[in-house]
């Protein structure tokens, strides 16, 4: 299949979109961005790359850390990880907070906020210096010792992050959260910061299509936990339009409000978008129509 | 009606009750308090006093305080309050945060924790000296300047506080409070803080008997604004069990998890009791019997 | 105090009124009925009557007749009743069904729908002939044998009314309706049919008013009862408006989407107003409005 | 890969399991069902069978139908059909009439109770006989003539559906039900009703693993329309635990209350597993462990 070529097809097709979505305000730093930015990245299961548009322009990943925050938790602690936080989607939006006053504190996956709040709060207690060592793990993911966290924005986030502390709060009266609440968010929100390009981003989760080994072919996770890792991504992966992708791309995958969103096919390729205007639903609007027409102009789906 | 032997009659029918409920331990400073206190004091129009038991040991008042911050700031800002906070009843305690989600930061009513975080921010705005203005406020009111609050009850609370930090960040999250959220709680901790004994109780909510004066007679409130009060108490002042005590009571009052309840009968009296045992609604279980049993002994109720 | 002269004026104030509301149309039947009219009735508790306008027209109570049958129930079965309905204002409209679900199918209070659906259930446990002995009941209270059922609405309502059959279905699942649900339906849709004037409504409200006895002398509640009524109607008498109507009123009063509210002041009078438009809460625009005027000019309420 | 050893060696393992969840009791007829059963029947791309336990027995489908009343209107009317149900996961069990009057009677997929009553809504508006159309459909797909609905079974649910009842009347009240409440219903409990072996079970569904043509390779649907159904039961086949069955077992499936659990790889197989006993979601508890086992031993799953 002649990747490159579709690649181009679907690039051409989506440049002079009329529609482009909305550029996140709520973190002021991510508001400086253009929106006209466009890239695709694929990387194939023999590291083959294809690439159009502005693949190597570095953006804040936000909600795709989430993944990366998990992966390291789970290689760290193993399965007790499911005793405080669920695998289940979310459903609502509206009512996430009241959700988790129904369930005792618990979130109902890592990848929601509230449950990558605890994902830190997990970090924390099993690292040695949690930001250093989790920026280790990822330029170890990555085979890249350029990534780096964006201050402006995580200070940005944390100045007007007023919802993420409630959420902390919130976890912490229910017990669920044992370190400092400050520094959890503080965790959280660098993490969220760390800046890559659609480059960096296929060629981190790389992993999660090759069963859980680098682009070196370094171990990182089993087989096993790579599998959980997916299903997780494809059920919750988009809040409240995981079951839309799971419908209209059929991929695993994590988006993220800084307008990227990466998507593996296991034993295929991983594959990142940028495009910084989202949708109603926070996720990348010409993103996700670029990898609906890569899906469906391929036939390569998990189903 | 011999208010004294009434008062007498129903102290001894209810000291030495079985079941007590169970002193609230969520804020560590408050469990200190033994649960065999109990009192009753009543203020009628013409300030006659009748007492019997600990009315003169000062408890934190708490959530009682939430009335007084409500008067201090109606006074100081008017029927504008009305644009912040609402005056519906609560409903369900189980989806509180959901509920605040979904009517966009606006507090169902000033005596539920979130309203009253609103109205520490409304005072903070309009007070020179918070802390002190307030409790000038409230000593005017009682006529005693030997009020004040419990430092470490405040700093007992401020430390365990998660739930109401999470409900702050919320509210601001909605730009519902204009002042430093830490700012605000410290605040509102200190007003949940205030000592006082039922004596004490009863003569500060005299104004609320006494269309708008004070014991002495100084006008605190307009005769309007008291009668609205007097509604919000009664609608509004006992969490989930509000409706209850309408029914079973049938005088505006407000509770505090201190274990004090405070309810007056317009142009005829107010009246405290104490006993620190809660119900599992959070209420005074000796007292809520010890009112219903007055209502129902006197036949004097609002309805 | 000139009764006459201040419904003259609230009259003359209210009548050419821009403003007036929506007349409700979710009811063909009830679509049909004129914007325009407009009457206020007050029965003092000497039995005096001041009336003004539209008084002697009859419209469909609709929700006014929830207290009649909750009063009938009451008399009938005592405090058993407390245990198939709670008596808590329902708070949030938006989520009755999800309350309905969280609390095992125990409404909150007998004057919201699925309240009185109960209310409906035990009645036809407990009465003979459910729908002539109810209509007796009201006719006894209004001494009036001319008060009937309006077969055509009761039958439009009948057609239209999916939402509560899913009420009397939901309460069903939970064990919390014996009889048939049809039946149920067919015995509620008849009490909210019944047609009345506000001449008609004060006079069967007086039995509020004045301890428990209707103009005839009769008793019918006792005066605990009474005042137990009284409680739930200014608690929970206005939907998601009830807070509003305590703090605005200050009466304990009810509602229904014929336009018709009802309002005692106990051992004063019952006033009952009529204005088909109503707000977006449900409640009749105007009527609120006179009613809120009439208790700001005599200072005549419960607070 | 000897699915046949494999398929032993788990039913071996799990014959005996002390745990074996609670047989469905709410439809008085499914009481009946012995909680021994035990089968699993697995059908490849090349239609070669392994079978073990009780997998020519027929039992009760229930929810399981879902997936095929969904396939045969996404055929008749096509995309259409996402008008009026979405393909999100519903999260929170607990307040799904509350979903439903938050989004307006819109269900959040077909295969939860409501979306599946909008299914049937659309059969009922699009099938000259619907009864039978659905009827011939299923044996089609299954080629098998002996498939039938169960009158007895239909009656049951029909006579204790009131919460089924709850949720069409609700639809209908937002205009989301076409034709009338208690057609549809009837529909609905005779689909649910299909009886089936594990054998025809895992031969119907054989469709959904080879690209839309059934196992005579008839088309049935196309591949675009499997992969989409493929997706929801992904993401939303197992009530509120479609999360832990996507990372525990990692395929698209559907239980029943019946106990009986369909899941396919696409390209490799179909499986059929059965076991009465429902665990607290109410999912087969053996039938989920078995499927469990089979993709942790066969490390077949679509990530």
């Amino acid at each position: 299949m002649d990747f490159q070529k579709i690649l181009n097809d679907i690039y051409a097709a989506t440049k002079d979109s009329s529609e482009k979505g909305t550029v996140a305000t709520y973190i002021p730093e991510l508001a400086k961005v253009s929106g006209d930015k466009l890239g695709m990245f694929l990387l194939d299961a023999e590291q083959n790359v294809y690439s159009v548009g502005d693949t190597s322009e570095r953006f804040s990943i936000q909600s795709i850390s989430k993944v990366i925050a998990l992966a390291q938790a789970f290689d760290l602690v193993g399965n007790t990880l499911w005793k405080r936080v669920d695998v289940e989607p979310s459903g609502n939006p509206f009512n996430f907070l009241s959700l988790l006053e129904q369930e005792n504190g618990i979130p109902r996956n890592p990848l929601i906020n509230a449950g990558a709040l605890v994902i830190s709060d997990i970090l924390i207690s099993n690292l040695k210096d949690p930001k250093a060592d989790f920026l280790s793990y990822v330029r170890g993911l990555a085979d890249d010792p350029s990534i780096d966290y964006d201050e402006a924005v995580a200070r940005s986030e944390s100045e007007t992050g007023f919802r993420n502390r409630a959420t902390a709060n919130l976890l912490k009266s229910f017990g669920n959260i044992e370190n400092d609440v400050e520094e959890v968010l503080d965790f959280y929100f660098h993490q969220c910061s760390v800046a890559m390009s659609c480059e960096q981003l296929a060629k981190t989760f790389y992993v999660f299509c090759n069963r859980g080994k680098c682009t070196k072919q370094s171990e990182y996770l089993t087989l096993s936990q790579v599998k959980r890792i997916n299903a997780i991504m494809l059920t919750c992966g988009f809040y409240d339009e995981a079951g839309e992708f799971a419908f209209e791309v059929g991929l695993p995958g994590k988006s993220g409000v800084g307008g990227g969103i990466i998507a593996v096919l296991p034993d295929h390729f991983s594959v990142a978008v940028w495009a910084p205007g989202l949708n109603e639903k926070g996720n990348s609007l010409l993103g996700m129509q670029m990898l609906e027409q890569f899906t469906t102009q391929t036939n390569l789906s998990i189903f």
